[in-house]
């Protein structure tokens, strides 16, 4: 790896974190609050640090070409850096006294996850609160970059299939056309958050929780402003505003480009996002039917309204709330912890295994149940009309294998610490799923604030991890990948 | 599929079932018991209906070779067809009122599984008890030959590597020399029940309850004679000879030849044995410090005794208990689920996804993280020296996906009777990885007669299914099967 190459993005990321802290700075002036002087420093810390790392980079060695291991060296710190220099401001303005809770609050932020170890957010000085979400927006566009543009070079676990979607991308090295493809997907993500801004604002929401919340939407986040989250907006408008923008931000946002060139067919036609739609229905129907039998019913728009509004919550791992699910059934319970299990969409802000890593994983088996009545044929699995590469079936199965292998580990030491089993599980999933709420003591109403330190650090950890495909992390953990 | 084929097999089968209650009805008209009429029509049935079977099944046809869908029928169906007639008994003899709970006595039994819908066990009569546990015996029987003479060659998940292991076998048909491999490892069954036997009688165990034990820990079944199970038998010498055999049988049977052979620096070097024997320790020890920071301690011996007989009866997939673990730490009821889900070794009487497996997964991981680093490099993942076919590798992966399947789809439809998360979870995991008890409401002194009869039916099924390694059961689904 060449470190000081590593260095020089480093320092890029740290004085876009400083930078992207001036609204919030400029708001907490605005209102007089204590945190102004907070957000000064950290601004000012995260300029420090980004000279410093300049100077530490090699000037002559900016020409060279990034290569795998500086991809990953860059991906796995670029989130750990942007936490460091993020965490500052709550906890410079006293908002959040221990420096761990801070990190995980930012990581949980910058990784879309929306884990909170906040209980009064109504008590939050707005410009902290701003802070907060913008983390979320930042977080969510980097990884749509990341995950569309970045790693599918790297080889990176089932990433590879998103290669031909991209337009602007055909190099085998990341930097030529990267700038193109990055101002593509900008468009689309400034314009949806946008446009639900303006759809929250003419639902009653204040102009500040409408940009607050859509920035949550839109990064798949689910941070929001009050301590209810979105119980606390009881208008059915707003609710199905945020299913429909949630679940967007759920869909491979390649897919955009697509609808852009009026190519509807083809977006109606893709096997993930038809896959991920008709899971959510189902899953969504299901649970209202499950809900029904419980005796648990309010008329039908009610009902679908919740249903819709967790099963798209969950599954694209945004983790709003309008009810607490801990309360609900098992089945739906259960019917949860699958759908942090599966996630979003890929090349979308969302988490989990995602959906298209399913589908080739189906067709491996179908692929090796025919295998068995058939030794002697050939069989090739399809995607999307396209043949299943050998190593991305490859890569797909690992992936899988790497999950649960983090997720039984980080269960195991979780509970070592005398926390409950279903605490333990679904905490571990829901932060390396990047969702959110997990259920029983970690469940929606809850948050992560009581967590021991340690437990904080390894969460922390898991959602870094889930958010930059397991692979782009578990490297950074070879020898191999630090040699030259 | 040649259905008359499989037809004349089905009749054997249930000709060996009928013969195999003699001993039991003989031992119910010594005691003068009123099961010895049950007996006598079970077995009658059973011989009435080989009859029938073998009129169906076309006697020209008997020269003919078992291909690849008669093997999957024959391996479906036989399990089903020795448990329908199998659980004749219970029933007829008043000891079951509910057919559905023999069935389920009866699959758990000849899946080896143990889990169990009687809570007094000590009030039914001898020769039902015998039964009980000859179901154990014969079914781990059963599993031995299916696992190392059959399955290798039907090319199920994993097992293929099997293949150069077993002495006897090399044609891609399995009729040829089947019958010398299966005396082989007949061989070594019977002599380690007879020694178990021995030992435990010795330990001041009836001579019945000695074999009844015996049988129960060679097939890695659970059945005990006693309500609480080995917690009556309070002898350290009896639990100890209890952990070293449970231990054996979980070991690769195959590797018994590479002991008559004098090879020990084989056996010692196979890397399934070693990684099974390091996870054994390794998690008996963990639990231990769990459970003595847990304040739970009363001296090394015993510490150790207990912990070593729940990993070990766990992780074989054995099922005796000496304590209730439901009231262990969380850390150790996590860790029993992990080795619920790991197993015992491959092609040994223990069921779970197999230490194999994991090993072969495990490299996957480990040749996929290297072909991140290095594109262009051919990377060969090796299993005790050899490298490991592509096949296998698909079908290690395929195995594993379809396992979290059905976990996952049997537990959301549990849950769906309103049985909670845990129960669920833990009652479908230790049914799959035929184990035995659960966690919480299934736990170790609970028992399974308070489920629902579709649920019961339901965990039969996963019975079935993971103890024929998933793929045999799952073609029985598939219409290709039955296609000539």
């Amino acid at each position: 790896m060449k470190i000081k190459t590593v260095f020089r993005v480093l320092a890029l990321i740290c004085l876009v974190v400083s930078f992207a802290m001036i609204p919030s700075g400029c708001i907490a002036l605005y209102d007089r609050s204590r945190d102004a002087r907070a957000f000064l420093f950290s601004i000012l810390t995260g300029i420090f640090t980004s000279v410093i790392l300049s100077i530490m980079s090699d000037s002559k060695d900016s020409h060279s070409a990034i290569g795998i291991r500086e991809g990953v060296g860059i991906t796995g710190f670029s989130w750990a850096a942007a936490s460091f220099i993020g965490a500052l401001p709550y906890w410079l303005s006293g908002c959040v006294p221990s420096y761990t809770d801070a990190f995980f609050e930012t990581m949980s932020g910058f990784t879309t996850t929306g884990a909170t170890i906040f209980s009064k957010i109504e008590a939050l000085p707005r410009g902290i609160l701003l802070w907060r979400s913008l983390t979320h927006w930042m977080g969510g566009m980097g990884i749509i970059v990341l995950s569309l543009a970045v790693l599918p070079f790297l080889g990176v676990s089932g990433m590879e299939m998103y290669k031909a979607e991209v337009p602007g991308v055909t190099a085998e090295k990341l930097t030529p056309r990267l700038h193109q493809t990055a101002i593509y997907l900008w468009g689309v993500y400034v314009a949806l958050t946008l446009i639900e801004t303006v759809l929250l604002w003419f639902g009653g929401m204040t102009l500040f929780d409408a940009f607050a919340h859509s920035c949550s939407t839109i990064a798949t986040g689910g941070f929001s402003t009050k301590n209810n989250s979105i119980a606390y907006f009881t208008s059915p408008y707003i609710q199905w505003v945020l299913i429909i923008f949630m679940f967007a931000s759920g869909v491979n946002f390649s897919l955009y480009f697509v609808i852009l060139k009026k190519k509807f067919r083809e977006f109606f036609h893709d096997e993930e996002f038809c896959s991920y739609f008709a899971i959510t229905v189902f899953a969504a129907l299901a649970m209202s039917l499950s809900l029904y039998f419980a005796g648990n019913f309010a008329g039908i728009e009610h009902m679908l309204r919740r249903t819709f509004f967790h099963v798209v919550s969950v599954m694209t791992t945004t983790g709003f709330i309008v009810e607490d699910y801990n309360l609900w059934p098992e089945f739906t319970k259960f019917l949860f912890i699958v759908l942090m299990f599966i996630g979003a969409s890929g090349g979308s802000t969302g988490g989990g295994c995602k959906v298209s890593r399913f589908i080739i994983l189906g067709r491996q088996l179908k692929a090796e149940t025919l295998r068995l009545l058939h030794p002697k044929a050939i069989i090739k699995s399809r995607f999307n009309g396209k043949t299943i590469a050998r190593s991305t079936l490859d890569s797909s199965a690992a992936f899988f294998v790497l999950y649960m292998l983090i997720l039984s580990v980080s269960t195991l030491i979780t509970t070592a610490f005398g926390i409950d089993l279903l605490t333990a599980f679904t905490g571990v999933l829901t932060c390396l799923s990047n969702v959110g709420p997990g259920l029983n003591l970690l469940g929606p109403v809850e948050n992560f604030a009581w967590l021991p330190s340690f437990v904080k650090w390894l969460f922390s950890f898991c959602m870094l991890a889930g958010r930059l495909e397991l692979f782009a992390v578990f490297l950074l953990f070879v020898p191999g990948t630090y040699k030259k």
